[in-house]
């Protein structure tokens, strides 16, 4: 570091850094998600923050291309690249010259090279779960970052349907562990298709499909409403009136009489098992994910709080074909932990004992009481509690801010009278309380409580 | 995904995937760490994966520079290069024209960006920690690689020597918690320079102590000894002798009595609250970091096994001077994990009961068996213990076998019998014993024991 430069410290865009309160938030919706996980028989696995461009390109589409972060090679770079497409400039065609990695632009399809990759060495059915940040060059704004962080649960290599009826599980569990108010949405993709034929739609059926899922966005009738949208697609008054009627007016059960055997049987195994869970509800309208998901089909969303979808998922049919593996049925789950984060925040969910760093601060007034302060610190840390002794010489109002603005709940001052008697001054920083105690009784007051058994 | 090219799946060089078994050790890696850091009141913080340029370059050398992993600009990033240097296909000169960002090459220089751009947020002595991957574009080999995790702990705006001391006893309970059998040396960097002087040797100190910090690698004497190399540098005899004397003939006492008090002091205080740790060492020798480190330097070594070191650190005093901010003195330790983790699987350190995903399978012969089981489960489940049906339908010995690749430790068997008289066959898979219970009888088999109050 022979010549400093100073320059303002600043980030890129689209990009956080995280405060220690806001990392204690974030854990606690990782730890709670992933307590679930394994408790359902998941194991978690992790990747490379890049993989090869080749792995990345040509599986989320144009648009996806275009966001993926591209790795510069190293060394002298440019070359092998042509002087030709150099000098136009042309740095499309340059790219795959110049750069031969990206940045992971989400967990799929890691997961599909991965699985093919490690076939020999996994347990089928493969239960996994993958908590990480994912990168995409998107255009910054208000909840869009270019760094976030994505958390599914994948079972790949069974077609039982009782994965569906634990994922659907699993969703309800951890946010009701969050203490989220949510609706779970199911539907099934042969429903959605027999659905469509049923109202005698059958050319543009990605079409309507694609205009339905926007109902929660856009109204049914009016100009611009979904309705004259359909009918723009050829559809005639007669099917967008059998269409309104099953989206609107019919119930599961006069839906289920019209369908066929084998799709109203998965709806109806699957139900039998989640429809009690008070916030699982079967929704005809969900069409969630259409070019991907092959059968069952999840959504989540906040039931107070106008907010995107929380999470879902679905089953699809080839995952680990574009690695030349053999046909594995998969299905999954994601939780959104970003927009998680963002409704516990403004609804107050996160437990307020999060934030507390250590539970106790030792403070002192010269060298001879911060030595003692010192010792019995060791007696405090022995009883594995987490506890802190103020390093330095400062004055005790500096030293009691920084008790307050690390919210550690307790404080022991220790000054000539407490070392002369060895009752140690014990304070209790909510409500100012104190106490002349010795360092025993001190230590049970800051034991915790014997772990509840359903204490994690 | 319409057109879906198959490759072969495969990895960027240097970088690696990590399956459940080695996820589950290196979390055991990261929590005992974790729990440490927080019981000495050490808060998490987390910074981005990549960072603007002007804050990494410059910070690490050239060769650091050189090691950078750079990302390519989005959209036309070729627009602004000059054309000449792209006709001259001058690698270097180009880059700066089409990347802004890096991957971050270490935790510190992210440290010290984030501690001045936060500075008002921020509680001091900040004292944080941060575990994450890094990124370097080194050449891969044994041992090393791309992308790797560093795990750092510093305390932030504190002279203190407490510091020092509590981040000593924090390496001695972490290896200790790990089964680890360690030396934790440790020196000053003030000691090391008066140590020279008084050896007369005031010239060409950095050379020298570069060349003492060899001294684990290279033999003091011989033809190519460490000796031959000091004198090499202008070093007399006399010098010679003196300096060889310090080194290995002098007690730590003798060696005191010979030096000023205000170094001797630091010392003295800091190995009086740590000296009595068995794996704590003071090692005259250590030399580690010269241009960076200014008091206190640490670094571990494992004791029984062939390895380089598991971690380092020391005092600083111009973290944020780069970054402009106000003159903050700190201190930190660094835990090396990836060397951590080759040790423990060296050495068979890793609890045997890690690998245990859950703790009991279901298994079953056909539909009814399945549900049957999959409504015993829930009232496992309901207890919080990690449990799971085989999803599907497969013959019992594929079942099986899934609780053992997967290490589920009992297995509970549901034919017609079972069902007939609610008593299910309970087994355990390392010894094979089978016993008819209730499912109650089973979830208190189940049940962990009550956590001792030195459990995490």
């Amino acid at each position: 570091m022979a010549e400093i430069k100073k320059i303002k410290p600043s980030l890129p865009k689209g990009t956080r850094d995280f405060l220690p309160q806001e990392v204690a938030k974030r854990n606690y919706i990782f730890d709670t998600i992933k307590s679930v996980f394994r408790k359902y028989g998941f194991q978690q696995i992790d990747t490379p923050a890049f993989e090869r461009l080749e792995t990345l390109t040509g599986k989320y589409g144009e648009e996806g291309d275009r966001l993926l972060f591209k790795i510069l090679n190293s060394g002298d770079y440019l070359k092998d690249a042509p002087y030709a497409e150099l000098q136009a400039k042309n740095s499309s065609a340059i790219t795959r010259h110049i750069s031969e990695k990206g940045l992971r632009y989400d967990l799929t399809v890691p997961l599909s090279r991965y699985v093919v990759q490690h076939q020999s060495e996994l347990t089928f059915p493969f239960k996994r779960f993958h908590i990480g940040p994912v990168w995409r060059a998107d255009r910054p704004g208000k909840g869009r970052y270019q760094e976030f962080y994505q958390c599914d649960a994948d079972v790949i290599g069974s077609t039982s349907l009782l994965n569906e009826i634990e994922l659907t599980q699993i969703y309800s569990e951890v946010y009701s562990k969050l203490g989220m108010d949510v609706t779970i949405r199911l539907n099934n993709r042969k429903f959605i298709d027999e659905f469509l034929t049923r109202a005698g739609i059958t050319d543009k059926k990605t079409e309507v499909t694609t205009l339905i899922d926007k109902l929660d966005k856009v109204e049914w009738s009016g100009e611009k409403g979904i309705a004259e949208q359909i009918k723009a697609n050829g559809v005639s008054d007669e099917q967008l009136g059998l269409l309104s009627k099953t989206l609107f007016d019919t119930s599961y059960d006069e839906l289920k009489a019209t369908f066929s055997e084998a799709v109203v049987a998965e709806i109806d195994y699957v139900m039998s098992r989640v429809g009690h869970l008070a916030n699982v509800q079967f929704d005809p309208t969900l069409m969630r994910g259409l070019d991907y998901y092959t059968g069952m089909v999840w959504e989540v969303k906040p039931n107070n709080v106008q907010m995107g979808s929380l999470g879902g998922g679905g089953r699809y049919d080839n995952l680990t074909e574009m690695f030349g593996g053999r046909d594995m049925s998969g299905v999954g789950i994601s939780f959104g932990v970003e927009r998680i984060y963002d409704v516990m925040e403004e609804l107050n969910l996160f437990p307020a004992t999060l934030i507390e760093s250590t539970k106790v601060l030792f403070v002192h007034f010269d060298e001879a009481s911060e030595a003692y302060a010192f010792d019995q610190l060791q007696k405090v840390r022995a009883q594995d509690i987490a506890s802190e002794v103020y390093p330095g010489k400062k004055k005790l109002d500096k030293q009691m801010n920084y008790a307050n603005d690390k919210k550690i709940p307790y404080v022991v001052v220790i000054g000539g009278d407490e070392m002369a008697s060895g009752k140690l001054t014990f304070k209790n920083m909510s409500n100012g309380q104190q106490d002349k105690l010795t360092i025993d009784e001190i230590i049970e007051r800051l034991k915790p409580l014997p772990a509840s058994p359903k204490g994690r």
